[in-house]
């Protein structure tokens, strides 16, 4: 693991850091938030997974989180949004797809399967380099983010509920099977049987079964992606109809942006750090 | 007026804004945040000076100052930190002087007179215009600001105490006169005769009788601007003989950057809203 960089902030340590992925067959970059509690001992872990186009860098400079993460004691890590860089494959001209949209799914089909391995990349390869570089506790943690994020966050959960304490998201895509600005992406990553998108699909994974204790989700009604792309009220059926608790928030007159995000992402630590406590 | 952009956040609205400055003779972009209680009435303004190489995006995206503008109900103007655009001279490979390099000085010196008039732009035309299109009550106005902007606010403090109910400033360029990074900057928009500087140089406005009830400074002692452009001593020593009071925070650990000023923006609102409430 190499350190790109490191700051003092709110009495913890702002690190950008990379490494050398076997899963992703390339060099990821990440971005590790430790607050001043981890000088005396492990933290809980909360992961941040970014939207479409993003970079461990926006939330890191725009997320505004590190108050609240030095507030409760909790080490906030941010990944990457894909691989990227010399050697992977790419669509330059689909914002939607290829690198900064990796849709956190392990891809199937070629040219993509070989780099575009999120799932395993955020399931397995960076939490084991977390545990081995940073003073995290790994039987506490939590999952959030936004848009594709939030996307990645839910279903992330909902496979893995004993993993992650709590789970919340921001304007999450709830069914990217059938989603617009996604269904395209999934078509190319995964093949044209859609029976195997429905483990990377928040909704599908509610109606075959999957379940959690309860969601926070906050949507902003102002967003411009709400009717295509996010389309919350999906989500609320599926987890009425599955008995899971959600609480899900329309805030009026916020948009997409990490103006949207930063508003309440202390709402969302606080909930977090409920569930990481003891 | 141009809106360029309008964000709800921290249920106010971040904007961002043009105009053609006749002071500057250029289009001019600047950032306000008004907060909730600006639907209400007239709310107290803040202006924040940002420093070497920013725009007025720089704070606006990594500042973190909108939970606490909203929590005390402050405007905060964000300008640019020079002219910019097609005809305003530049020098390309110099990032302490030109575009970006204001320094909140009139530049006396062709070719930069015409443009380089960053005093009067705040002094006048940009209160004016945000009198004219905000909620703002002018009579209560604040500033602060970081680095080549701590110099901004702490010498307009000094010059028009009258204006500005409270100053503070992080890691401020105290006597630009004599440090390594604006001599040069000085020299050229300002010519050679050095006491036409001193109405730019807090230090030396302090020495040549000017006053101000108090100042809050934070510096970080692992800013590696400290020893060669900041000098926060010079400052101490100079209000000390002044008898003006001084808070000088001297932060371990912590450098020059956003995540410093985010890490203890929030003290420094508190410590205006105090004095801009009533």
């Amino acid at each position: 693991m190499k350190t790109i960089s490191q700051a003092k902030s709110f009495g913890g340590s702002q690190g950008v850091y990379s490494h050398q992925s076997d899963t992703c067959g390339c060099e990821m970059t990440f971005a590790v938030y430790a607050p001043p509690q981890a000088e005396d001992g492990p933290c809980p872990v909360l992961w941040y997974l970014s939207g479409l186009t993003c970079t461990h860098a926006n939330v890191t400079e725009k997320g505004e989180y590190r108050a609240h993460a030095a507030r409760h004691g909790i080490i906030i890590v941010c990944p990457d949004t894909s691989p990227r860089g010399d050697g992977v494959p790419d669509d330059d001209g689909d914002w939607q797809f290829g690198t900064g949209a990796g849709f956190y799914l392990d891809a199937t089909q070629e040219p993509w399967r070989k780099n575009y391995r999120m799932k395993s990349y955020i399931g397995s390869e960076l939490p084991e380099l977390i545990a081995d570089n940073f003073p995290a506790d790994m039987s506490r943690q939590s999952i959030f983010g936004h848009s594709m994020g939030g996307h990645g966050a839910l279903t992330m959960a909902l496979r893995e509920p004993e993993r992650f304490r709590s789970c919340s998201a921001f304007a999450p895509i709830v069914q990217p099977s059938t989603a617009d600005w996604s269904r395209s992406a999934f078509a190319r990553y995964l093949g044209e049987d859609e029976t195997t998108w429905r483990s990377y699909d928040a909704v599908a994974l509610i109606e075959d079964g999957a379940s959690y204790p309860e969601f926070l989700v906050d949507q902003g009604d102002a967003d411009g992606f709400l009717d295509d792309g996010l389309r919350p009220w999906l989500l609320e059926e599926a987890c009425k109809r599955a008995g899971i608790d959600l609480t899900l928030r329309m805030q009026p007159g916020y948009d997409h942006s990490y103006y949207f995000i930063s508003s309440f992402i202390g709402d969302h630590i606080d909930w977090h750090a409920r569930h990481l406590q003891g």
